[in-house]
């Protein structure tokens, strides 16, 4: 079989990596030498014309957002054959993707959006959680390949029900990052380390991925290690407040907390680590959660 | 050595009951009959008139706020013995609770505040996390007793800190609860069945013990077990909303969390299940999540 | 000239009576009998068939949202001569009106949005208030028009500024009313009676619209005479979400408000007065403002 | 009669000397410089023991927070006769002011808390607004008295209630400020120029001193003139917050903006304009409202 990976940024390149181990694996980047270095690193097969890796019996797209992968579905569907796979693991917009999956349908592609998580690390081994969106059948057929990118493979839905998920468990990460950092700026001026307060919360009903792991590990170390960016963060609670907007139900706090992570993006810059979220906090409250 | 426990509710009863097996153990409650119940249960000995609780050594109380508290101190305080310690183990608050240790003080008796996490369990086992605030002396005075309560005792800070951690800890367990209701509500509207979603986020970065214990053991499964009262939780949120207050540092999120959480109690009452906040954001969002 | 105007409800109606006063005015609804009536009260002329109105010099819509407009245009648009001017009065959304007016320049003919405030008091005596988005030498050539409709003819900027300012207004209207009741609920338990805080606030500053008018006579009075809608409040700060999307601002208070006005007339019905806003939050909060 | 006047603040200094116009005025203030000069403006008599202000009938509290007036009373109380009464016109907290009032009490002296409204101007020409808490027989009294200082004298309720209604009235301010410039940003994101938008919404429904006032002379005009200060609104706004915990109705709006007026206030300063919170959300939108 030959797979084709369009967009080789930081998660996108190891997971095409892990497909060139047992396929023919073509891969595209918008700027050329990218792929050019990952030939050389993995056995893939670099083509610098868009239109070349149409020869692919299965796409996928790993693109900043899904304004990109429907650019590139625009260029690309004219010349694609009807059962043609396009697998999508951008962090996308539900609602758009749809349009794009009407756009291949038309076309007789069948489109899953899979956006992926677990990070680099998990990209590199394999080990990534994929939540798919789209036909169960179609899954069945591509479920050989995605068992190369991660072990965690969940149909949660219709298409765009997998970039739906993936924006809502980051949402809920920078939902709980935020109020977690509010809760322990108030403990600090009781006179509670955030280490021991953290320590009795890991261990209680108040536990989160955002105490356990990244304030833990980023805030109260003070090293904020950029792993995921801030903007990244902030595109996430953009898309989640799409789904928000798409699906009409009343959401006061998840909304508030959107446009605070959208401010704190604009306070401190796109580029930061996400735990940074923390500082514009520490920054108002007049404390150090250390 | 001779203790005395002041309050015999679902926590205070099993606790008392423990250390009984190894000390002297007076027994109060307000209403008589539950300690004359207790001493026949455990090896306790139960008291009729408040007043005779001062012979002990080291008194504990677990009362239902930090009114109580006072009301019971203030009643005592003149009969105790200089180096009495008290040991509040009430989910109190921390600003009366230093009006409290004062008043205590000028007896020359010590104060600990020293909240439990674990519920009923845990306190039959012997397994709670206990967060003391108070003085580090004190607390290795009475830490052999705290040991047949908690196998995770943890010196949180300065008077008050242990009912500010307990409260926050319990206020990040509301706002968890409710923002990820939200998101799932959302979820569901797109095709996402709620367990499925769960099954992504509770493996992901969007996890929480909301998530992992509360939304998918009893929402999700529709049973809503009285544990755990709304009623307390709105308190615990109440009291946190005072240590914000006491703080002083801008918590936007976590106010008005606060305030939903108290709506939620006005509307359902308090003696559901605290995880049925979700049915308010059901209701709201005209979804099941199921 | 002939003009015709498409959409004949509450607003709609007296509208395009007072421009039958002067003009040749052909008239068109959905269900065809309210155009015919229309025809009876007024010197207007009732077209069954939509395509009729193509022979107007300028046509006035004024639907439900911008997706009945959209359908109206998509039906029409190739009948139409160029140099056509389409004045849309929907309080409509900015960004689909957009496109909207894109479909029709295509055709050669101009759009402007100019949604209204002043209710049916102000369409039936020609004194409402117009915002007009779109060019300027287009509104010019329209203006002696909506002369006969209102007597402040705001142009507020590009393409979609009338719906975007129509929306916002609207959205602050829901904003200070919630805002308001919560404040005034609050009041009312120290014994302040609602009346009496509505006096001082309204010769201070905390005063608005809210206050004066809304809560003053409606509320206070207990009458909630239905005027306008909560449904249709909900529908305008849904808007007011659209804009704060396409805007990309952080706006934490008014997302937080929009959606507590959804859960509101999720609550209440659509078809309540919207000052029946208040009835959410004094039931929370079991008071009484009057 | 004689009067005495404690506290020659912006307020305080105009409003003594209406007061010296007619009646014998001791005037005190914690530096005593200041007494001597307003002696030396007004007809007062200036007093450096503030023992002295004991002989007066009525005595006028006009000092930074509650704390101070509580201060103040202390060492006051015991050397005050029996019917003195004292007026209360610092913008206050309710409930340390019902002790403060319970001290006088004690002492036989009554006391009413009489914050007002109308600026620096209002009190030079004596047509400030005056809420009244407390009895109104006392009320009447002083009722002449009063006259001088304002023209709109309310009895808003029991002790404690006319801080509780000035703090709200603030806090509506601060709220429709706040929400205003989170609009008006994003209109201004749509091509909408800042003072177009104003006026509009001061025509219509969307309208608030906030917008009329506030926004359109200070924010548009580029000017905040330090008038009242941000440090004084965001004091105000965290007595409402003391209000709201009192009440204990669910506020999640008034929660969230109060403490985003506490954040503006700590990240600009409390010496800017309380109009100057337009300059966070501009910062934040990075647009300019004008």
């Amino acid at each position: 079989m030959t797979v084709a990976w369009i967009g080789l940024g930081a998660m996108g390149a190891p997971m095409a990596g892990r497909l060139a181990t047992e396929h023919d694996t073509l891969v595209w980047n918008r700027t050329a030498s990218v792929a050019a270095a990952h030939e050389r690193e993995h056995e893939s097969r670099a083509v610098d014309d868009l239109a070349d890796v149409g020869e692919a019996d299965v796409l996928f797209s790993c693109l900043p957002t899904t304004a990109e992968v429907a650019d590139v579905v625009d260029r690309l569907v004219a010349s694609l054959a009807p059962d043609t796979v396009w697998v999508d693991c951008t962090s996308g917009d539900p609602a758009p993707s749809r349009t794009v999956a009407a756009t291949l349908a038309d076309g007789g592609i069948d489109y899953l959006d899979a956006p992926v998580s677990g990070g680099t690390d998990g990209a590199a081994s394999g080990t990534l959680t994929i939540m798919v969106g789209g036909d169960q059948n179609v899954l069945e057929q591509v479920h050989p390949l995605l068992e190369l990118l991660g072990d965690r493979i969940v149909h949660v839905g219709p298409t765009g029900a997998g970039h739906a998920t993936k924006a809502i468990n980051n949402m809920l990460l920078a939902a709980n990052l935020w109020t977690a950092v509010e809760g322990l700026a108030a403990l600090v001026r009781q006179g509670v380390p955030g280490a021991t307060a953290l320590e009795v919360i890991n261990g209680s009903s108040g536990q989160s991925f955002a105490t356990e792991r990244i304030i833990a590990e980023r805030v109260v170390t003070r090293e904020f290690p950029v792993t995921f960016t801030l903007g990244l963060l902030a595109k996430d609670a953009g898309v989640a407040q799409s789904v928000l907007d798409d699906s009409e139900i009343p959401a006061p706090a998840l909304r508030a907390l959107g446009e605070l992570i959208r401010a704190t993006r604009n306070e401190l810059g796109p580029d930061v680590d996400h735990s940074a979220v923390a500082q514009l906090v520490e920054r108002w409250a007049d404390v150090e959660i250390s």
